[in-house]
């Protein structure tokens, strides 16, 4: 195999290790779009080793061909990844923080930035090792914002793209950030040939922030600055209807059917399936099912809230408490409302992807009410995966909000009794009309599946 | 006295009441820049009676002839002025929610939407009432957003303008609040026939939020809505020099100095004046002293910080609670760095305006750092009031940041590190540039006192 011609970076990789119980390496293979994606395509991955089974495994040379894990030391991880890209960027890009106490910028956030500096140029360099001449590199994602800079000093030859897949922050909140990081991370991206996002609305607030922040100039389909034009595209990645309904088909969803199928009974079932992440918007979710159940009686006894809320970031304070406060909301409206043989609410905190896409097929209304996402694809999979058409009650603070709208029903995700008129109107919406809309929105949810996603980055390189 | 042809209408009145120890009813005058800026104009003025004294008083005739207050009920006052303006609108504009938590919206939030909406509309009733024909009416600010449409539908033939002296939000914070909410904020201030800011950044805010979520187009020096143009203009009030000299040269003023000058001693004073207020960012200044005293320790003995913090809002518990972590880190500061004869923070939480005067004579260093604010006086009046040339060190989310670059040291509100090496930089700074650049602040903070401010907005109504 000869040098590569195409290249991923991206902070998780598409496989990772774990050891079983007999203490040998298993392999687990991702998910995701790209993955999916770049099956069929000859590309190099490179990816952090996130763990020490990671390590183990990358060191005893049991990585496939085609991926190969970069090792950081734990110190420079921790900064890089869950100060820096899980702390500060996250937050700014979702508007997370908490404006009068977080963040605070000082020498301890300044030795941060240089461990994500140093992270991100760990990939460039490795990257610059590989790439056969011309070749093509996809950069993803916000854990590595400056690799498309670093990378094009070291290689000028390379044609770099970056797709960013969380949104974008207006400049009034993305100048939280010291100035040398806002110069840095806008530099860092208009390094590359091509960024690509979600949503026009994240790649509008990426243009006002390079013009607004940096001084750079909006041109025709991009930005130009310091002689140079970045292309700005917008590629809002779809499901593959084919592949996730075979996956859906697959014995271990099945075999969670009935399951699932026994904590309805003959209700209804509203449905979500989330991360229990800040942004995500669990609390508010449930508190607009509460409300629904006290506007609307008929629904008590005739609705069962599936939430599958699998834990994220528990290494974090506010992640811990605010899965805690999800937790006492879901008791609180089973106090509420329990009776003898009905539980309005049951919440799930185990991370089963099979149960979940069993849980798809059986879902009347799915909510998906992000306080902001960069796409969110349980939006899409639902409606995928429904045979009777789901009813989707929709966040418009989504990506997927763009496609989706005019068949999902979009809510303000602050507003609980807009929420709750929406959950209301979903379960009472007769068959035919829900059986349309479900169709034009798989139809809209798979309208870009993951290769023509990846082409559409591909493309706008050459 | 006929009809007036200029009426103003503002929440706060030129004057308030209170009871003395005898029983007896006591008028205070207020200051402010349209107190100063009406003197000499006959002007009709509107507003709300704000406490029993207010009401006792108005019902016993003891207000100026120019005066009226309007009365409302105490469940109407507390949903529209607390709940809506004082909660939900001042946290939209300086960005204060923890949007993972807060706001959320349901029915008790629609009937102070409904309380606010009554309470503007009394605003509205009694300016139509009373306004000659063609007269020109003047509504400020954010408690009194939509009173413009309801007095243009009682009265097309006034003209009417409003400005507000807060910021204004981004579309993708303003969004937050619920789709009517929006809707009648942005056609209730279009109901006018200019809108006034404090700076360009929250006019342009304006106009897009009227754009991107009204549908509305912007035109030449406004917003086109439904066949009406609305003037968009920036007049950034600044201080009336000869009168803010004047009124430091009274007795009480003179009288505190020598009780200030005692505090400080022979040491350099660094100075900040602010309400305790969540968008001052008291807590992030009081840090970047520390990060100030650890990183240049030639600084420790030899300068005094006094901060005089008033309390605002104390019937909110996250003021409360500010307030206690503002109190809480003077004194980790202290006991950090405190020697036997220097106390490096002496934090001072009585509102003494006249003491406030005294101080800025004195002062070295003035910080202002707000995390966001309309405009901001305190950075205004601390260069006009200093006879050696203080320097100021000024967060650059302030409106006052406009008029004041080039000659304050701008600052990150967030960033520790760079407001310290700001503080490190002003102590510094030579006796001569110091007193350059006070001059010219000086200049820039009159460029527009009250009464060409206010002249300002009555040219946009002709």
């Amino acid at each position: 195999m000869g040098a590569p011609r195409l290249l991923v970076a991206s902070n998780r990789g598409p496989v990772s290790y774990g050891w079983d119980d007999a203490g040998r390496l298993v392999e687990r293979r991702g998910g995701g779009g790209l993955v999916s994606a770049l099956s069929g395509h000859p590309a190099r991955w490179l990816c952090a080793a996130l763990s020490d089974a990671d390590r183990a495994a990358s060191r005893a040379g049991l990585l496939p061909d085609d991926v190969q894990m970069l090792e950081h030391d734990p110190v420079t991880f921790d900064r890089a990844y869950n100060r820096v890209a899980n702390g500060a960027l996250w937050f700014v890009a979702h508007l997370l923080h908490d404006l009068s106490r977080t963040p605070s910028f000082d020498s301890r956030s300044r030795r941060e930035w240089t461990a994500y500096t140093a992270y991100d140029e760990v990939f460039a360099e490795a990257l610059a090792r590989q790439a056969a001449p011309g070749a093509r590199v996809l950069v993803q994602d916000y854990h590595l914002c400056l690799t498309p800079r670093q990378l094009r000093e070291l290689r000028p030859d390379l044609r770099i793209g970056h797709f960013t897949h969380t949104p974008w922050a207006p400049p009034e909140v993305f100048r939280v950030l010291p100035d040398e990081v806002v110069r840095d991370l806008l530099t860092g991206l208009l390094g590359a040939d091509a960024v690509g996002f979600h949503s026009g609305r994240w790649a509008e607030a990426f243009i006002r922030c390079c013009t607004l922040l940096l001084g750079a100039q909006p041109v025709d389909g991009g930005v130009s600055y310091e002689g140079r034009v970045t292309r700005v595209g917008v590629h809002p990645l779809g499901v593959d209807r084919t592949e996730l309904r075979a996956r859906a088909a697959q014995p271990d969803v099945v075999g969670r059917r009935a399951g699932v199928q026994a904590l309805v009974g003959d209700r209804q079932l509203l449905l979500r399936i989330d991360r229990t992440e800040l942004s995500k918007n669990i609390v508010r979710g449930l508190h607009a099912y509460r409300e629904l159940l006290r506007t609307w009686p008929e629904h008590r006894g005739r609705v069962v809230h599936l939430a599958f809320a699998y834990p994220s970031r528990h290494d974090l304070p506010e992640y811990r408490e605010y899965t805690a406060a999800v937790q006492r909301v879901a008791r609180e409206v089973n106090e509420e409302f329990a009776t003898a043989d009905w539980l309005p609410v049951h919440l799930e905190v185990a991370d089963d992807y099979p149960r979940s896409l069993a849980a798809y097929a059986l879902a009347d209304v799915l909510i998906v009410n992000p306080v902001r996402d960069g796409m969110n694809l349980v939006a899409k999979e639902g409606p995928v995966l429904s045979p009777d058409g789901v009813v989707l009650v929709l966040s418009r603070e989504a990506g997927a909000a763009d496609e989706l709208d005019g068949d999902a029903l979009l809510v303000n995700p602050y507003d609980l009794g807009q929420t709750a008129a929406a959950l209301h109107q979903a379960l009472l919406m007769p068959y035919a009309e829900r059986r349309a809309r479900c169709d034009r929105l798989a139809d809209a949810a798979s309208a870009l599946p993951p290769a023509a996603w990846l082409a559409a980055q591909l493309a706008a390189l050459d």
